[in-house]
């Protein structure tokens, strides 16, 4: 049942005045329920049970912690119905969508449950010691990652459930031994509640301490800003808009005690083209692509939104075709109508720009909230020029720059900012002659596929979902994978400890 | 030959107008050569070149970037006598730490020269497709670390070798194929000619690109700031104090695309002695401690400067004992007249705080620049209730804590900042009972001793020099040991890449 309340450490609470309710973009209507934000006093409480629980829970063996992380799986899938109709209601994405984000958060936390079954996650290292080397003895050391301490997640609209409530950042940080404090995201607060409660029961059953996990219910912004500048949290993880990330990657550097802040935002995601793969199967490329582009209404942070070739009349007939193919599938609904406004406004300033050519935009009558989807063209020399054209227009909307040659493509990459993903579709023929690009574009992203679409992350220990900045705050994580864990823990040293107070694994 | 100019790459530049002199802090006087200080024009050209090197030098085989290292080592050691007379003049160290700091630089660059022998340091995984999976196929996904991009490294006065031109920073960042480009620090600054010239011929003849390292001279705070402002540097490591560290970290993270900044800054690094210990061998004891406290005239950032231990005559006698074995060691000169006057500033700072005692502090007459030795002692309850307390007095300093019982003990460990380290004096009847001081003491340091001193940071894979903030501006990553090279690198994924686009080692 939701109760509009936020769920502090094991308690329910609902002491605030502000209010709020989710929406339904599908029938455009407000959902009934009505969520009390938290108060600052609920907020301390969250990070005095988060900060007092940590060398508890910190210390709890793997296994256990592990068992903690299956059965949240487990009560995520016992919410049923009600889990995935909630979900519906507040994000207007179908029921496909809905279950197959649920596997995948359920998968997560298996995932990293089975990760911390043992502690060679922890990195352990053994270097003993030299007593008597010369001119100094080797002291003994040993070395294990521990936890920071706890972590604030933020809820990101577009996964209600797999970035979200017990997403991957809830999940890697769990598992990794810090309380986690969710920042739920407002459009989707119903879902959120029922997932806290999954996770609430999962720790009371596993005998986890009160505040590894607490649910913030959040209308507005302060609640996140007052979470990040509390001087109780040791690290953040936010999936979303650069503007918010950012802004929350500024309060965190300005604390008196700065603390890490992975933020995983924007990215168009530049997939180019080679003329003989143009040649060899222009019509498959288009319809592969018209499908990634409106995958989710286009509301994947690895979607692509920028597709990059040299003119050629092979070209022009690809961007004319991957139009039509766009329009022709059917429209969707945005997650919120704020959302849907963005989309909007963004691709009208976009089409606006001086060269920019409108090849096609989804036409037909739309219910609200629906999405027009849209493909454009630029020349290569406009795109340069115009650094208005390189931002992400969140949803089904890409632009196709067609550059004057391989030197100007080459410069329009050196100048995109920081991306989740670059992919190459080329032909077997073009392999010998990739390196230059390839080597460009990796300078700019995460992670290069060749011949696929940057959509579907794969949940793999080889999977880089991050990038350079503005794709996430800082590089040398990942969001994605069971790696995205490192984000939360620290390597420690124990220097000529005696056998007896060494944790087991190092022994 | 020492010049005073900037190595801008290859080449001895010096354009600039303004001078400064180094200083030889055992004889009070400046230094005849004159430094120039690099312009903006001299840094624009460094991280021009650096930039171009970039994708040259990370596509050089790890083996040959290890010869590279290797030859610097050479080149270090082919400087010979002026190597170590000019250090020692700049300086006021003897020979022995001179000639024992060249070691140590030389055996970081090996160190590492031999962890990029091969590629296994860049983490290869391989996840092979499923292609017939349900209800997706599943993709292909490898993953490696790859660098960053040029680094800037701040010279550490402390460390004129080995965490300096070619020290320990560098030689991870150049490990990892990130170019480097040294902000020469002013108190040594013919020292980092040197150490540079080594670095270019070395650079020269193992065939790495010109802009592969650059060494720019500045006398005050400006080529530093303008250098991490600069949108070309990608990362920046910092050894020194927290004033120095945090502006630093504020100006990277301020900038339009933030850039991750490593900053080992100062620590007191809290000594904890148990009552059983005092009882069994307080004389060595103090002896050991008088010791490191006076090590390197203390200017070392693990320099024991807080002794805890609970109320009792035993640590009575103890302090009185330290105090006078701390202030028979003979008196050293300290690094320069900047860091004496600021050591004696602050010594005298804490010393006038309400309710410390002055225990001893060296009396005889000493030489300009020579330090005189001080320990004070203090109660929990004082020690608790006044922050300035808390601050390092950079220099061989050593304030004993008496706190009143355990649990103040603990109370005080809880209220430190971040330190790098924190060290246990027991006796082996003690151990059953040490855990939650160890909790409470792991909770705020990188790396813990138990029975011995923090002083001597020994470059191990299993080391952790870092450690809260603000003993580190980022926890996860460790300044010293093989492990230090991950501050430069970040993880890359390959998805669907066909064989011949692979790097060797993800085949």
């Amino acid at each position: 049942m939701i109760t509009g309340k936020n769920y502090i450490g094991f308690s329910l609470s609902g002491n605030g005045k502000i209010t709020y309710k989710t929406f339904n973009p599908e029938t455009n209507r407000e959902n009934p329920t009505i969520f009390i934000e938290a108060t600052s006093e609920e907020i301390d409480k969250a990070l005095q049970l988060a900060t007092t629980a940590f060398p508890i829970y910190r210390n709890i063996p793997g296994k256990k912690r592990a068992l903690f992380l299956n059965t949240i799986g487990d009560e995520i899938l016992d919410l049923g119905d009600e889990l995935i109709r909630t979900y519906m209601t507040e994000s207007g994405l179908a029921e496909g969508r809905a279950k197959g984000e649920r596997s995948r958060t359920i998968g997560q936390l298996r995932m990293f449950a089975g990760l911390i079954e043992t502690d060679h996650w922890r990195q352990p290292k053994i270097d003993t010691a030299i007593p008597d080397r010369a001119p100094i003895p080797k002291p003994d050391l040993r070395q294990l990652l521990i936890p920071l301490g706890p972590v604030v997640v933020f809820g990101a609209s577009n996964f209600p459930l797999a970035y979200s409530t017990a997403g991957g950042d809830t999940a890697s940080a769990l598992a990794a031994g810090c309380p986690v404090i969710v920042k739920s995201h407002p459009m989707h607060a119903g879902t959120g509640e029922l997932v806290a409660s999954a996770i609430s029961k999962a720790a009371k059953d596993t005998g986890m301490p009160d505040g590894v996990f607490s649910n913030l219910n959040s209308g507005g912004i302060e609640v996140g800003q007052t979470l990040v500048k509390h001087p109780q949290v040791k690290a953040v993880g936010f999936t979303g808009s650069i503007r918010g990330g950012r802004a929350l990657y500024d309060i965190a550097a300005r604390r008196p005690e700065p603390i890490p802040v992975f933020a995983e935002m924007g990215s168009i995601n530049p997939v180019i083209i080679t003329l003989k793969a143009l040649k060899g199967r222009a019509e498959s490329i288009a319809t592969t692509y018209s499908k990634s582009i409106t995958l989710g209404t286009g509301q994947f942070c690895t979607n692509p939104g920028l597709i990059l070739a040299i003119e050629s009349t092979e070209l022009t007939s690809f961007i004319n075709d991957l139009g039509e193919k766009t329009i022709a599938i059917a429209s969707q609904s945005m997650l919120h109508p704020n959302i849907h406004e963005a989309f909007e406004n963004k691709g009208a300033e976009v089409i606006a720009q001086e060269g920019t050519t409108l090849v096609a935009q989804y036409n037909d009558e739309t219910p609200n909230n629906y999405a027009r989807a849209a493909i454009v063209t630029v020349s290569g020399t406009a795109f340069l020029n115009n650094s208005n054209l390189h931002q992400e227009v969140f949803g089904p909307f890409s632009m196709v720059v067609q550059c004057r040659d391989e030197a100007q493509l080459l410069k329009v990459i050196s100048n995109l900012e920081g991306q989740l993903t670059g992919t190459i579709i080329a032909e077997q023929e073009d392999y010998k002659s990739l390196q230059p690009l390839i080597e460009k574009l990796q300078n700019r992203v995460g992670r290069i596929i060749i011949n696929g679409v940057p959509t579907g992350v794969e949940v793999s220990d080889a999977m880089t979902h991050g990038g350079p900045y503005p794709a996430s705050t800082d590089s040398r994580f990942t969001a994605v994978g069971n790696q995205a864990i490192k984000r939360w823990v620290r390597p420690f040293s124990y220097q000529d400890f005696p056998e007896e107070l060494l944790p087991d694994i190092l022994k």
